[in-house]
C-alpha cells in the first residue's frame, strides 16, 4: 500500500504523458463517500487520452487522473449518506449529474450537458488507491458479485443501453457489428435480453472467436467485401434480414452495412463512432422505416446489472484476460495499447489482488 | 389411421356430453392448406367447455370439436396459398381475425370482436386427424423443432404475451401467482426475457416443485396467509418488492396480494380470470402508480416463439407429462379433469406418435 | 405588506383548527430561492387538512403551512443558483426529491417515497408572504403569462399526467367523469393534445355547463343510472366506446362504469380516489385489455405546461372564479368548503392584486 | 358524364405519355366496393410517373391510371361487405395489404412489401369515373366532412405519420424544414397534437407565407446560410433547440441542418427523400441520442383524421388552391408541374363539383 497519506494515482498530463503520481487523498463532502479502490478497469478512452490527450472537444488541459470502469469499499461516508457504510462493497457510476435539468428529470441523464464524468477532461477519474463518489451513484454489491464484475459494470451497460434503446426483445435476431470488447458486452446482454439469435462480424478470426466463447450464434470474418455483400451474407446466414444491428465500429462501411442489414420496420444502433460526417445510405433506411439511434454512455443500468450478476445467468468474467497491479500502471496500459486481451484490469489494493 | 375419408374428432356436445365421432375431411379454401394433425395439448378450456357447456358468455349450442394447441403436417394447399407446401410441419395459431377492422390494423388483432378461434363456440378446434387453416397463422417449424414444442407454442404464447405486457426485462424482479401450466409458461419465459429474480406462490408444494424446475428462483407455499401478508413474504424474499407482478390464478385475494406486492410505478398483469366482480385495493394501486393490466390471448407471439424455440434456448418438453393417441381421447381428458401433471397431450398421427 | 420581519402565513393546526399567524422569513440555502408570493390557488386538500386534519396516511401532526398551487418572484437566490436572478417571475412545482433514488433517476421522482411536498405533512407549503424553494424546481415565467396563470399549473399538470398516461392523441374519443376542477383540467388538456371528442359526465348541471365552457364537446347529467347504463349512454353520444377515460370522481359506481365505458385495448385513468377498496368488473377490463393506470400528482408538466399557455393556445383563466387577499385567507377557505365557483385564488402581495 | 359503360381515367403509358382514355368499369370482387370517383388530389409522385416514368425502383412498364388522395360515393358492394352500403360517401385508403405477414399482424402494413398502393407501378390509382377498392380500406365520411377533406386525408395522414412517429405532444418545440404541401400538413398536425411552437423553414417567401396561414408560428426564410447557421438561427428564434425536426425536402443540407438542429435525445423525422447517398454529421446525432427515423407512407391514419375532420378543429381547406373537371386533367397536371398554388383537386363527378 502506499505512504501513509498518500493516494497512488494514474495522471494523464497531456498526449503522451501518463504517470504514477502521488496525489492527497480526497475528503467526502455531505453526500458522497471515500472509498478504497478495489479493481479498475481500462478503457479504449483511456488509451486514448493517454495518445492524444483529446477526444474530440474533451481536451486534457490539466492533469487528469483516468479510469472509469470501478469498483471499492466504501470507507468514509458523509454525513447525509445513509442507504450505504463503511465496509460495503460497491460498484461505481462513473456519471454524476451536478444539477436537476430537464434530462435528469425526465430520466435521460446521461444527456445532461453539465454532468460530472470520472476521467473526461477536466473530471478526475478513479484509477487510483483512495477516491471520493457521489453515494447515490455507488451501489452495493451483493456478496456472491466480485469487485471485478461490479467494475465490469461498466462496459457491460454500454451494451445494456445499446440493447434497450435497439429494443432486444424474445426472439429477436440481432446482428453486432464489430467483436471488441463493446461488441462482445452486447452480444452477452442480447442474449440475456432473449435475443434467439446473435450474427457478429469482424475483421479478426481471433475477436470472432471470442464472440462465440461468450454467446455469439454466427460469426462472420469480413475482409474486402462491400456494405452490400455483408448485408447480403448476414440475412443468407440469419435465414432472414435482422430486426436490430448494433454498429460497434464506427467505420463508414460499416454503418452503411448496418442500414442495407436491418429489417424494414428495425433498429440500428451505432455504438461505436468515427468520423464526425458519414455518407450513408439514407433513403434505404428512412423508406424501410429502420430507424437509426445513437447512444452517450448510458443510464440506469447499474441496479438491472447487479440484479443480473447475482443471479449468476450472466458471465462476464470471461471478458478479463490481464491484471496488473496498481504500480504496475503504465505496463497495463501499454498491453492495452497494443490491443491485446480484451480487458485489462488494475488491481488498486495491495492487500487483496482476487477478482 | 381412420378409414379412408374418415377424420374421427372429438367433439363436444353439450355440458359433460364428449364424444369421439368421424367428421367429413375438409377442403381447404384459396388462402387455407388442409393438415394432418400430430399432437395437440389438452387445455383447461377444452375441460370446461366439456364439464360446463360454456365459458362465460360463450355457449356451446351445437356440437363443436375441441383442441386449440395443435402442430401438424401440410397435406394440401389451397391456391393462393404461397409460403406452404405439402410436407410442410406447422405451428397452428388458432386465432384468425375475419376482417380487417381497427384491432388489426393496429396490431392488436386479438380484440377483434369478430375472430375466428379454433374451439370457442361456434367456431371448430383441431382435436381431430384433418383440419383445414387459414395458411397465414400456420407457422413453418424449423427442423430442430417438434411438433410437440410447436403445439406447446399456444400455451407459452400466454406467458409471452403477459410477461411483454408486463415490460419484463433484463434484471426484473417477477411475482408470478399460481404455479399452474400458464404460471409456468410465464416463469419460462420472464427468465428468457432477462428476468433476475422469479418468486412463485401456489397453495401446491408438488406445482412449487415444477416452478422450481423450469426456472423459479423462489417458490412460496402459501396457506391462509392475508393478501397483505403474501405481499410481504414477496417483498422478504425477494429483498424488494417486484417490479411486475403475474398473477395466474384469477382468485380475488390473489388479485390483491399482486396489487400490495408490486413496486411503486410497477405493473399487475391479469392472467387469471374468476368471479365477474372482484374487490380491490384500488387506492393503493393508483396512488402507486401501479398498473393493472389484463390480456386476452396473445398476438404476434409465434415467429418469436419459434425462434426461440430453434435456438434451444428454452426447454418447454418438460410441461409434457402425459401422452395419449387420438382414439384415447376421452381418456385423456378423464385424466386432464383430475388435475394430474401439468400437459396431456393427444397424438392424433398413428403412424407417428413421437414427440 | 406584513411588518418588516414578518411573515404571513396560512396554518392548520389540526382539524378544524385553521390560522392566520406569523412565521419567520425564512433563508434560502445554496440551491434555494426566496420568493415574494403572488397568486396561490386553494386546492381540495388543503380543505380537507383544514377539515379533517389528515388525507389517509398523512396526519397533520404540527402546524403545517397550507398552499401548493402557486406562483411568485424571486427575492434572493442562493449561491449555487445561475439560471434564475430576483426579480424573475416563477411558477412553483411543489414537489422537489429528496434524494436521487431509482425513481428520480427513471424520470418518475413524483414516486419517490422521501420526497417533498408542500402542503403535505410534515412540509409546509406556500400559502403565505416569503416561501423559499429548491430553485430547480421554480420555473421562470415568459412575460406573456401571468402569475395566475403559473399558479394553475399545477392542477393543469394534474390534467396532463392524465392524459399523458392515458396515452390521448390525434383524435381521441376521451370521457371524462366528473367536472370539478380535475375534470376541467383534464378536457382541456384532452382537447390540446388533439383529442376530437371530449364527453363528460357530472350529477351536477352547472359543473357541466362549466364543461362544456371549457371545451367539452357532449356532456351528460347522470342522476340514479346504473354504471353500465352510463357506459351505454357515453357510447350512444359519442357514436363508438372511447378510447380513454379518466375517472377524476374516486366513486366506486363511476369507476365501474369507467370500465364499462372504455374500448377494447383502451385505458381507464384513475385520477379521483375514493374509498380504500372498491369492488369492480375486473374481467370485463382484463378480458378486453382495457388498462387501469392511477396517477400520483405528476411530474415533468412544468416546461410543457409553460410552453403551453406562453403559445396562447390554451386558456385556464376561466377556472378562477373568486379572488381573495392572503389576509381574508379564512373566508376563502370557507367559499372553497361551500364548493362555490371552481377556483379560488389567494392574492398574497398586498401591491400587487393583478392575475 | 362519360357515355354509358365508360370509365374515364388519367392514364400514364411512359415517361412523358400522360392520356385521358376510357378503362372498363370494373367489377367489385366480394369484399370490395364500386365507387363513383368524386375529388382526387395530384401528388408529386403522380407528376414524377408523367415526367419521368419512374420513383426509384418502381417503373412504369405498361398504362397506368394514376391518382391517390381520393374520395367518392359508393355504387355496389360486394357480397362480404356489411359496414358499407350503396351511398355511403367514403375516404379512401390506397394502400391494401395482399397478405397477412408480419408486418400486417404488427400493426405496421405500411411496410408490407406486397402491399397493393394507387399509381404505384403496376398498381393502377383512381383518377377516373368509376374505380373498385377494398371495403375495409374505404372510411365512412361524415356528413359534415365534405369529399375534398377525404381526398385531403392522404396528404394529411403523411403528417400525422410524421409526427407520430417524432412524437410531437403538449408543448412541444418543433422545427419544419419546407413548407410545400406535406411542410404544411405536418404544421397543422403539429399543432393539433398540442405543438407549442412551430417554426418553418423554406428558400420560398409565398410557401413561408402559406405556413404562417396554416399556423406556423415562425418562420425563416434562407438563402445561403450553412447547416449550422441554419440550426442556429431556429434554435435563437425558439429560445431553445426543437425536441422534434421534420424534414420534408430530402435536401442533403437540410437534413445535415436537421441534425444539428435537434435537442439531445429528441427526434429528426425524414419525409422528404432525395439522393441516394447522403452525408451527415452522424457523430453529432449519435452522441447526442438524436434519432432519425425515416416514414414510408403511413398506417392507420384514416379514422384519427376523420375523427379530427369531424370534429371541426383543423382546417385544411385552404390547402386545396385550384379545382378542374376530370376531363381537363392535363391542364391540372400542368399547372401542378409548374408548381402552383399548394394542392390541385379533380372533380370526376360531372354533376357534382362542389367541395
Amino acid at each position: 500500500m502506499a505512504a501513509p497519506g498518500q493516494n497512488l494515482a494514474v495522471v494523464v498530463h497531456r498526449a503522451g504523458d501518463l504517470r504514477l503520481e502521488n496525489r492527497p487523498i480526497p475528503e467526502p463532502g455531505p453526500n458522497e463517500v471515500l472509498l478504497r479502490m478495489h479493481s479498475v478497469g481500462i478503457c479504449g478512452s483511456d488509451v486514448h487520452y493517454w495518445q492524444h490527450g483529446r477526444i474530440g472537444s474533451f481536451v486534457v488541459r490539466s492533469p487528469m487522473v483516468l479510469g472509469h470502469e470501478a469498483a471499492g469499499t466504501v470507507l468514509r461516508v458523509g454525513p447525509g449518506v445513509t442507504h450505504l457504510k463503511p465496509g460495503d462493497r460497491v460498484a461505481i457510476e462513473p456519471g454524476v449529474p451536478r444539477e436537476m435539468d430537464e434530462f435528469c428529470k425526465s430520466g435521460r441523464y446521461n444527456l445532461s450537458p453539465s454532468i460530472f464524468f470520472c476521467a473526461t477532461p477536466p473530471d478526475d477519474g478513479n484509477l487510483c488507491h483512495y477516491y471520493k463518489h457521489n453515494a447515490s451513484y455507488c451501489y452495493k454489491l451483493p456478496d456472491n458479485v466480485t469487485f471485478e464484475e461490479g467494475a465490469l459494470i461498466e462496459p457491460l451497460s454500454v451494451g445494456i443501453h445499446a440493447c434497450r434503446r435497439a429494443g432486444v426483445t424474445l426472439g429477436s435476431k440481432v446482428f453486432v457489428s464489430g467483436s471488441g470488447p463493446i461488441g462482445l458486452v452486447t452480444v452477452l446482454v442480447a442474449k440475456m435480453m432473449g435475443a434467439a439469435t446473435v450474427v457478429v462480424t469482424d475483421l479478426s478470426a481471433p475477436r470472432l472467436q471470442k464472440a462465440k466463447e461468450v454467446g455469439a450464434d454466427i460469426t462472420i470474418q469480413v475482409t474486402k467485401e462491400s456494405s452490400q455483400e455483408v448485408a447480403s451474407r448476414v440475412e443468407a446466414l440469419l435465414g432472414c434480414k435482422p430486426e436490430i444491428t448494433v454498429e460497434c465500429t464506427g467505420v463508414e462501411a460499416c454503418i452503411q452495412a448496418g442500414i442495407y442489414a436491418t429489417r424494414s420496420g428495425g433498429t440500428l444502433v451505432l455504438v461505436g463512432l468515427g468520423a464526425e460526417l458519414v455518407t450513408v445510405p439514407m433513403v434505404n433506411a428512412a423508406a424501410r422505416e429502420v430507424d437509426i439511434r445513437g447512444i452517450f454512455r448510458y443510464c440506469n443500468t447499474w441496479p438491472m446489472a447487479i440484479a443480473l450478476l447475482a443471479s449468476k445467468r450472466i458471465d462476464v468474467r470471461p471478458l478479463v484476460t490481464h491484471r496488473f497491479p496498481l504500480e504496475r500502471a503504465l505496463e497495463a496500459f501499454e498491453t492495452t495499447r497494443r490491443g491485446e486481451g480484451v480487458k485489462v484490469m488494475l488491481k488498486c489494493d495491495p492487500t487483496d489482488q482476487n477478482p
